[in-house]
């Protein structure tokens, strides 16, 4: 049996050509161990938009039914030569019911499951069900779309707190809905955070749910909160999304600050442990960091599945699990604006998810 | 008994004065475990230089006999508020006669010991023998003086390497005294080394040396050059001891283009580890990466002594076997001037050595 749909595709060409855009598909039956689902829903995240758009100019780009045209900058373009003239499905996660089921999981059939397709941009998905979930009765496919990627991330850094010996948390843009996620873990937990936000609004909404430390960077005196912050919780590890500049080296730079506070002089800064991890890149630019922090520092990327693979099956069914559990509740995520297919491939739609702007998240419904 | 000499200090104090300048002092009997040496010949590496001068201006400085007198930038000022108001001594290593020896070292009277005061630069000095070792007949001071930072460093950075699970290095400013001990270090153990330099005249210098891979970061094809001789020698980890600028953000991205060769384009870059070490300032500049590098690298300060705390008492006692045994051939240092307590704060002196250029290094020889 065969289904028929739209699936979505972004191509980059040597020219610097980026067309996403719809196009007929048939899905065959899934082989064993794999699963089809009807989408029914499917976030647009960060994670998403570097493939989708990556940093293609989207103002100026030409918008048709089912159809954008952009340009991407030439660095970028030469940056990206591997995908030149390949049509890629995009779409990490999404919720979806299982219309077809390959050998081994025909006790799916008619399930609604969440899971990781990378291809969920489409009105149907291949899914190794292995990778996701069965979606528990009264959980709509909208509160199931968004369980792996921002649940699982936001309990990788905790994870990736404990396994390399740190004992508190510093986090950047963390109104975000990882960050509220990443709050409400680290209250369950009693994990000390440090919240760092860019508007007086998002301080309130953190505060709102229950933060001590939230601190708006762009305040004048955020470094000096950010040492006695740091001092007080120990929080010495800092996630990242932003990326590009002077964020992290912040971090760095007040946890030194923290470390060797009421210590003697030392030519090559304190001893103490400290890191940051960059898992984005919300800002595209340069890192820029000014080493005021001596020689004891790391900073590393961070990406979930590189982290899943060295964590291991224990630490995994243990966070996976847990999703499963407070999918509602601690890992509940909020869209601003949802949309089909071909909603998602309107100006005004790509303009707002496009823009990255924190709490404005948009949910594609290729169904309606 | 007591000695009296000379011994050299630098203060900062808060109003950014810097005074470097040598004081009349005496030295008791040393402690139990410890020795006192008359102090032959001890080095100015780049690592004395940070508490020695810092970033004051030594062009401006008032030069008295025995004395200097330099202004430092407020930032840096700022940034050393542990030291302000504090005559430090300086100088990590040095050759001496041993002339007084505490409870437990007196089988080392007498003698010549390489070893790390840390206040080196005096006419006598206190230090740990376990620290250092007795020098071998026939070796003279002037050949023992340098026998611990840059031997042990060299001799970590491959401890590093295999540590971490890496197979091959990339160095930067490799034809110093560090980079030719690492270069020799690594054709006697057959491990790939890619060496980068900044003028023909250090292509030639290591290539006579023996090195393979040499190349010249200043040419118009460095980054291709990078990447071919990355991908050749799998060299996935690299010391950087200019700090400043994009050396190590070059290193990445040519190790990431090495390692994704071939391979399918990912958005999130490919698997492989990469890993990039600053274990110097020589550009005191801001470090900037391009994060052309996918999300599964490690940037990292890198410092000997929190090193050796890591590798353990089996590792450095086996590095520091290599570094006796070998400590005229592989570990051999060059000075291209050598003088006096009263010359090495002489204008011409410190102009010359706080260029901290490859290949330009002081000894001091406070006995004359």
């Amino acid at each position: 049996m065969a289904f028929t749909g739209k699936q979505l595709t972004t191509q980059l060409d040597a020219d610097g050509t980026l067309t996403v855009q719809l196009n007929d598909q048939t899905w065959d039956d899934p082989k064993p161990g794999q699963v089809l689902i009807q989408v029914e829903a499917t976030p647009i995240n960060p994670s998403d938009l570097g493939l989708l758009f990556a940093s293609a100019d989207t103002d100026t780009a030409v918008y048709s039914p089912g159809k954008v045209v952009a340009k991407m900058p030439e660095n970028a373009t030469r940056a990206m030569k591997a995908r030149h003239g390949m049509p890629m499905p995009a779409g990490n996660e999404a919720a979806g019911i299982v219309v077809a089921a390959g050998e081994g999981c025909e006790h799916l059939m008619g399930k609604r499951i969440a899971c990781v397709p990378g291809t969920a941009y489409g009105s149907y998905a291949y899914a190794d069900p292995n990778m996701g979930f069965e979606v528990q009765d009264g959980v709509t496919a909208e509160q199931a779309a968004s369980s792996f990627v921002n649940p699982m991330t936001a309990l990788g850094f905790v994870e990736t707190m404990k396994l390399e010996g740190y004992t508190g948390i510093v986090h950047a843009a963390a109104a975000s809905n990882l960050g509220q996620m990443l709050l409400k873990i680290c209250l369950e937990d009693g994990i000390p955070l440090v919240n760092v936000v860019r508007s007086d609004a998002q301080v309130k909404l953190l505060k709102d749910l229950g933060a001590t430390h939230v601190l708006n960077m762009t305040d004048a005196d955020y470094m000096p909160k950010l040492i006695d912050a740091i001092a007080e919780t120990k929080a010495m590890i800092g996630f990242d999304p932003i990326g590009g500049g002077t964020v992290a080296s912040q971090f760095l730079t007040a946890m030194e600050a923290a470390a060797s506070r009421g210590a003697a002089f030392s030519r090559y800064g304190s001893n103490a442990a400290k890191k940051v991890c960059i898992y984005g890149a919300l800002d595209l630019g340069p890192t820029i960091l000014n080493r005021a922090f001596g020689l004891t520092w790391d900073l590393s990327g961070w990406l979930l599945t590189p982290f899943m693979m060295k964590a291991g099956p224990e630490v995994v069914g243990r966070m996976r699990a847990r999703v499963m559990k407070d999918l509602t509740t601690t890992f509940a995520s909020h869209y601003a604006k949802k949309g089909t297919l071909e909603d998602m491939l309107t100006k005004d739609a790509v303009a707002m998810y496009n823009a990255r702007r924190t709490g404005e998240k948009y949910l594609v419904t290729p169904h309606g």
